[in-house]
């Protein structure tokens, strides 16, 4: 008998139809003999319904009051499955997020759990029950709503498996699982059975959307292994866990190509000390994620000028452009060039560590096939390369079968 | 400086619209420096349609989970409400029934209020705030949510004004007030300036569906006086308050018609003892209600026999008659007669203590118009007749007329 935490996604439960396939799901499992704690989001709809109503009334609404209205997203799921499982003559009780024992800290609209005390759902738990927790919300010290913000569903379930030392947590979602690359762009793609939480990480802050970044670091700090699989078939999905020795000999896990990034270039920057600190300074003042940073010192011209480029999301170039431009009086560049057209090319492994190399060969693959190289950065377990976006699928498609076969 | 709860129903705050046009009424009072408590419904058809969806799961659907489910639609009214005071400058913050204070026991889906304990609630008014309560709704000691079945919305705003000692209580509804019959048959009839607790309860358990009974029975248990009156105008409406001495100079406040009681007879019934009890028997064990019986011993066929009449509401006519077709064999009456062309004609007032003939009066109208009598019944301040359906509202013309003029 095994204690099993299960996450559904808003598409999973998106109609009473749909929620009676997940109770029939949980009821495979209760007939296994396991017990199953079922973590549920909002319907899909649902919670962009409760938003628009609220702008509608206010553009700006205040997020205390966002936290009461959405957490009841959440709420109308747990109790439609409960009645889902009871009609399956299965025991099912469902919990709001305070009523699981998920402590928050007071930031409305994307709070942190604090702690979880879970003696309410080991006690029904116990005495036979399925038991349904709302994802994705909370309750602060002092009883008021909370909410996590995105990606706070995936959160409750790994935060509840490590509370209640869960013997595994199943992430069901519509993909079957993680891949080498997107298999709508590379055929060949195969689905990895495992993959290490830094390399999910960084895989998960590239294009491959799976999973958001916070739900993984706190699966890797509380030592939470977790599957991710679909809801559709029984296909067994990519199990995330600890590094293994195994995992190193493989060179690298999985290729991954970001279309959402833009460049923004600073031309003929004087070469002076504290223009770099000065450009992010103002770009961080405006809210604005930068990803990749790159500078480079040209003597062509007399006085020393350098250029930097820097990539942004694509929906905060507009900004992005504005910042700079009203920089260009007081740092002195000639001009400023803004890309959309660009896009970056990751490939992801704990093996590169042990794998002299494997940048080289990165490289010389994208050279042989006549793909310029516009930018690089690195991480230990990680290569990016920003290339023009047109050239972006063939890129994919040369760099996977270089690293992971045809 | 007054504290006031005001209680809006589910088509006052059925879309942003009208929620913003609640809120316009909040700030109203408030600039005039009062304190204001608001208490919401679910949004008009919120409710239907979560009853709906758990339906298509299960028939007959868990208490437990309904009320989980339930109480979703009036948090997401309170919510938005708080929305629309702040697009409005004004300080509001939303609570749930629990985090009101709203204590109840455990019977779910028609809870009872045990106490209400409104610290928050006062310590968020003296800070200057509006504050907006979940209706329906509230928790048990063990944190169970609760909702407190039909009427439950009045009912916490009925309690509140109790626990708050508020100087006013406001029911706003959609329509101007409490008459002394319905307008739409009676175009004579007037707005009631103000009735007592006991005239409102018999017009409440009649066809004047204004309020629920069990709102008005704790208005009276607890003293609460309260106004109903219109969302859609500024007309004052009608105070519910205890009987003073000036009311008994009034012969009868109001006349209802309700065309939703249908009548069953037993044909023949020996008369034996024992008879009468072991029909009701079988009724309540059916879960049925019964309003009027009425039963006359006949001498004319050699063996004393009886007719015994009842009536029931219409939804439960033949449930009624079933249970009575099962009796026929063990209590050996002749036939039953199921008949729903009824109606049952009210007259209410409590200056009929202290005003003689009133029934006489009743009588005599209604002969002098042609219109028979089936069945009488009286309490010491209502005189109910069951008359032909197709006689109604000619009945209560007629009777308005001779009691409360042109």
């Amino acid at each position: 008998m095994a204690l099993i935490v299960q996450k559904y996604g808003g598409t999973s439960v998106g109609n009473p139809e749909r929620i009676k396939n997940v109770a029939a799901r949980v009821a495979s499992y209760r007939k296994k003999g396991d017990q199953v704690v079922v973590v549920v989001s909002a319907m899909s709809g649902v919670t962009d319904n409760l938003i628009k109503m609220a702008k509608e009334i206010m553009p700006l609404p205040n997020e205390r009051e966002m936290d009461m209205l959405l957490a009841t997203g959440e709420q109308t799921t747990i109790a439609l499955t409960a009645i889902a499982l009871h009609a399956m003559d299965i025991p099912a009780t469902s919990m709001t997020g305070a009523q699981a024992g998920i402590v928050t800290d007071g930031v409305h609209t994307k709070a942190k759990i604090q702690n979880i005390t879970p003696k309410s759902v080991h006690h029904l738990l116990d005495a036979g029950n399925v038991v349904i927790v709302a994802g994705f919300q909370g309750q602060t010290m002092e009883g008021q709503i909370t909410t996590l913000g995105r990606g706070g569903s995936d959160l409750t379930a790994i935060a509840l498996a490590a509370a209640l030392k869960a013997d595994l947590c199943q992430i069901y979602t519509d993909v079957d699982g993680v891949y080498t690359a997107d298999p709508r762009i590379v055929p060949q793609a195969k689905k990895l059975p495992e993959i290490s939480y830094d390399e999910m990480l960084e895989l998960a802050s590239l294009g491959a959307k799976v999973m958001q970044s916070r739900s993984v670091e706190f699966a890797k700090k509380f030592g939470v292994v977790f599957e991710v699989r679909s809801s559709l078939n029984d296909n067994p999905g990519t199990i995330v866990k600890e590094e293994t020795l195994s995992m190193e000999g493989v060179v690298i896990r999985g290729v991954s190509l970001d279309k959402n990034q833009a460049k923004v270039t600073l031309v003929a920057v004087p070469d002076r000390p504290g223009v770099a600190a000065h450009v992010f300074k103002a770009i961080a003042e405006a809210n604005i994620n930068v990803d990749m940073i790159v500078q480079n010192i040209s003597h062509n011209q007399g006085a020393p000028s350098t250029d930097i480029s820097f990539t942004v999301d694509k929906p905060d170039l507009l900004k992005a452009k504005k910042v700079i431009d009203s920089l260009k009086e007081k740092i002195g560049f000639r001009d400023v060039i803004a890309d959309e057209a660009i896009g970056k090319l990751s490939i992801v492994g704990v093996g590169m560590r042990s794998h002299p190399g494997v940048a080289a060969k990165m490289f010389e693959t994208l050279a042989a096939n006549g793909i310029n190289i516009d930018m690089i950065s690195t991480s230990e377990i990680k290569v990016s390369v920003v290339i023009e976006l047109t050239k972006g699928e063939q890129a994919m498609k040369v760099i996977h079968e270089a690293f992971l076969g045809k």
